[in-house]
């Protein structure tokens, strides 16, 4: 017994972590009426979160509905809302079915151990988001062989896929890569998919109502909605505004996972409110679907200007701009810079950066003013860290 | 190329499963004002996620908020409402702080995941809820070392804790184990943690709002309510009737939560009409705190009264009663049967039972009236299954 604190351990972790300038904070904001922060932070890029019709949805769902789903959609959790949505995401789409589950993340770690037993392989971009990785994770502990390539290197996702040593092989990649916001290829992923006989799961968190035809994600600016072997992850927490995740993809796999995915099984079903808010925005969105070309066009002027201020902003294909620093000591002072100028920016350091380099992540969102997106312009610029910048923090260990 | 479909094997595993008797369905019902089946399968213990105040309070939390949280809690998804949340759930079970995550399970990978890396030592119940199982195999990836201990062998645990090799070791179980609603002697599970100098994690997502003096759950029950070393998730699905999960403890972990845990900060925060119920509903359990002993007590009463029957009900500790079928075909025509005459129960089959016994499972609701309960245990008893079973289907390998 005595006075032993087995918690004692991670004072000292943080002290490490402050000492490596990795210490991360809370910074709570107030309500949506009190003065905001020029947000180029958020993943909000159709500004449906704070869209009064959006938010009408989730009161008149709470009150329709429930305010929680009262279980496990097997059991008690299921509404005719939540298929209501499910059919309208799979159109929208161009696939046959969805599943919604409470999280992208939740939907990354179900969909993939229910596909990926011992008898399966799975061959991931190495900068895939961290709920793929942990979902590889989780399946390798089931018995999965897990092969990565590198990032955007289809050759070596086809050499993967013809050295796997497991029956089923299935490529996981995001679409838009949540860092730099670049794209992949993801007609040429299938492609290598498909001489392989393997199939493909791609997480379009970033690019559902951002990138395709209307917003209707990369699947379908591919030409692959609807197509055999192919099934996808998206968000309803990003550009659809409020929570959730879905899988989409052919009847069969949805069948699947209803039956077999356990973050589907054993969790509680989505909300109510947060099924109703992403169909309202869903459907704000069909109603005006040339919202999200706006949103690219705004990310590419967003990363020309800085481009032309010399700094070395990525060019978007969706509708992210990183920003390189020098250290991560300069991106932590440039983005505080930022803040207290009144536009929020994030800030990506290790281990949320698959390169190691430290960066301010801008995310644009279609409702932007142009005096806004002037005055983030000018504030990022104008808050530049001056001048060499020194030694940098020791790295720290990459995890993720 | 040609015609190879990856997704083909799912029909024939949909097969077998339908062979075997265990197909899932997906039943989604109608909005709370149609017409209801007496509930006797989810997990709104205290009938809050179609309260009325509770519902205003995520209209409410929508319109001031934000129908969606629009980040990560660490970029954009952070707000005041988060943060009163959190102090409320805190003070309310008696810890030093809290963290709320998007889901109960997540809040399980999060916390765990965070804390065993390749130097800690996992000692597990066998019969944890299934997030704590997937968060012990993405520990074991990480290098920790997993050890099970058979259900509620608190000797067992203890030997566990004494041979782990490795220099940090963690005590993980249910607090009820949601099957059999059975309690954990969670006072001596803290016990034989001080004598390791192990820390303990306990899942008390049945027991918040349900055991302990005015619901503040299983921790403040066992004495262990801002114990050091020992920490709880909960959830904010049932008995507070929303969305979300939390963990609570000492504010060392809650910090090196934010700063570690993978689904902390690669996930989109809580959707805010998700925090405002549940603030609301915690805020009416601390005005009602006889609540959760009414619920108790006719949780005993559905039991004397079914096991007087002659059924193989267990002796609730919590709000769960489990009724024993003599085989899997029986407990789906069992639960059919029910489900027919209005009442709605769960049935549970491997591979979501511990045992692989199937049964019924009835979760009880403060707020059922006695005429529902008359009827329910009506219903429960005329629709059992008459005669012997015959022979059972086969038996399917079990997961989890």
């Amino acid at each position: 017994m005595g006075e032993h604190d087995p918690f004692a351990r991670l004072r000292a972790a943080a002290g490490e972590r402050a000492a490596a300038g990795l210490t991360r904070r809370l910074r709570p904001r107030g309500p949506r009426s009190a003065p905001q922060a020029v947000d180029l932070a958020g993943n909000d890029y159709l500004g449906f979160a704070g869209h009064p019709a959006v938010a009408e949805a989730a009161a008149a769902a709470a009150r329709r509905w429930g305010a929680g789903a009262t279980g496990s959609r097997l059991v008690t959790g299921d509404t005719l809302l939540h298929r209501e949505l499910e059919e309208e995401l799979a159109d929208f789409c161009g696939t046959e079915s969805a599943l919604v589950f409470s999280s992208g993340y939740t939907a990354n770690l179900g969909v993939v151990a229910a596909l990926a037993d011992g008898s399966a392989a799975l061959v991931c971009d190495r900068r895939n988001h961290a709920s793929l990785i942990d979902a590889a994770r989780l399946a390798k502990a089931s018995g999965a062989q897990v092969l990565l390539f590198d990032h955007a290197d289809t050759a070596m996702a086809g050499a993967a896929l013809s050295g796997a040593a497991r029956e089923h092989r299935i490529l996981l990649s995001d679409t838009v890569f949540s860092v730099d916001g670049d794209l992949a290829d993801t007609a040429a992923l299938a492609r290598v998919c498909a001489e392989h006989g393997a199939a493909l799961l791609v997480d379009d968190a970033h690019g559902l109502g951002v990138v395709g035809e209307g917003g209707t994600g990369a699947l379908t600016a591919a030409g692959l909605g609807g197509a055999p072997g192919t099934a996808a992850t998206v968000t309803l927490s990003k550009a659809l505004g409020a929570q959730g995740g879905a899988v989409l993809g052919p009847q069969p796999l949805i069948r699947h996972l209803v039956e077999t995915a356990r973050t589907f099984i054993f969790d509680t079903g989505l909300a109510p409110p947060a099924a109703g808010a992403a169909l309202e925005a869903l459907r704000l969105l069909r109603a005006e679907p040339d919202r999200p070309r706006r949103l690219r066009a705004l990310a590419r002027r967003i990363s020309a200007e800085l481009s032309g201020a010399g700094l070395a902003a990525t060019a978007p294909d969706a509708a992210v701009v990183s920003v390189l620093a020098d250290s991560r000591r300069q991106a932590v002072a440039w983005a505080e810079a930022c803040r207290a100028a009144g536009v929020a920016v994030g800030c990506f350091r290790p281990p949320s950066v698959p390169d190691g380099r430290s960066r301010l992540r801008l995310t644009v969102r279609a409702d932007l003013t142009d005096a806004q997106v002037d005055r983030a312009l000018q504030t990022v610029v104008d808050s530049r860290p001056r001048g060499p910048g020194g030694p940098d923090l020791p790295r720290a260990d990459r995890s993720g």
